[in-house]
């Protein structure tokens, strides 16, 4: 997605240790009307999935789910919280993922009856790395005996494995753009899509 | 606002402590037809104010604020965190606040490159209660010495001292529903607006 590939060239900061912030726009400040492109774009690439459901993980996954899903007719949003709540009663389907931004081990939960057999879900997240925060996702899914029939993102880091094993999985993973070096001069190789 | 009041009767659970579980719907599971609904609404209540950008809180806040931002001509959305996490580097703002949910305190912290005295904000939450989330990120609107317009909450229980303190300070606090009383017989009561 150029729109998207342009902003990170524009605003996007790389970091020591292949670190790529982009909370300029995506995950702490907001641009609301590239998240309608980013929702546009997903739609149309799963317009024909059936989607009923969309699934991501706080905290910056909700927007993105969030606005994307009205292009989807309005299907209803769940996201996995990453801490137990005293609010979040009932029967639970917990996975655990290590978060490399936070440098900790923590428990992934979803209420059981807002994800179940019924759905056929469009899972989506800001960043796919090492794809270890959507495996805890994945992970919900297969408890939850709901279908995936996608995974969406944002922006891959084609440098590491997660996207490469989902796909190797047989998962239909769209990401809108795919970063495959960091290079020496603080500049970005998009993959071509 | 008689849609999200009609919605808390049809599908907010009552629960011990004056609790009142919206995760159907607002904070979980997320009903985005409803939050444009919500954003709708506090577009029209604070049509004139001039906001020029929406302030929330990881996590359930977030989709309310940036459903809505798209009826206040797509202005950013900026959320403040709950953990400091190693990608958030830079001058931070930061207010601690204590959570009754998670049970307790915690760090609010927020990018200042994202607000300043240039702002006139929305501060948009799911819930008012005692108010102490809220304090905080007025603390850091103090901190960042930005205008509040306004602040936005989707259910505000009145039987607590947070609304009326901050309505005594001068805040406009424009709450969609308002829980006075938690009946015996598990039924609600909401104040005539």
């Amino acid at each position: 997605m150029k729109l998207l590939e342009e902003r990170i060239l524009k605003d996007g900061q790389i970091r020591e240790g292949s670190i790529l912030k982009v909370d300029a726009f995506l995950n702490h400040q907001l641009d609301i009307g590239l998240m309608q492109e980013i929702g546009k774009e997903f739609a149309r690439i799963f317009a024909d999935a059936g989607i009923n459901k969309i699934l991501t993980i706080e905290a910056s996954g909700i927007a993105i789910a969030s606005i994307a899903a009205q292009y989807f007719g309005n299907v209803p949003v769940v996201f996995a919280k990453k801490a137990k709540s005293k609010n979040l009663d009932g029967s639970l389907y917990t996975s655990v993922v290590h978060s490399y931004t936070y440098g900790k081990d923590f428990n992934v939960t979803l209420s059981q009856k807002f994800l179940g057999p019924q759905d056929n879900v469009l899972v989506i997240d800001d960043f796919l790395a090492s794809g270890k925060a959507m495996k805890g996702l994945l992970d919900i899914c297969g408890q939850a005996g709901c279908k995936v029939a996608g995974i969406g993102i944002c922006i891959e880091k084609g440098f590491q494995n997660g996207g490469r094993e989902l796909r190797e999985q047989g998962y239909k993973v769209a990401s809108l753009a795919i970063v495959d070096h960091f290079n020496e001069d603080d500049t970005l190789t998009f993959r071509e899509q």
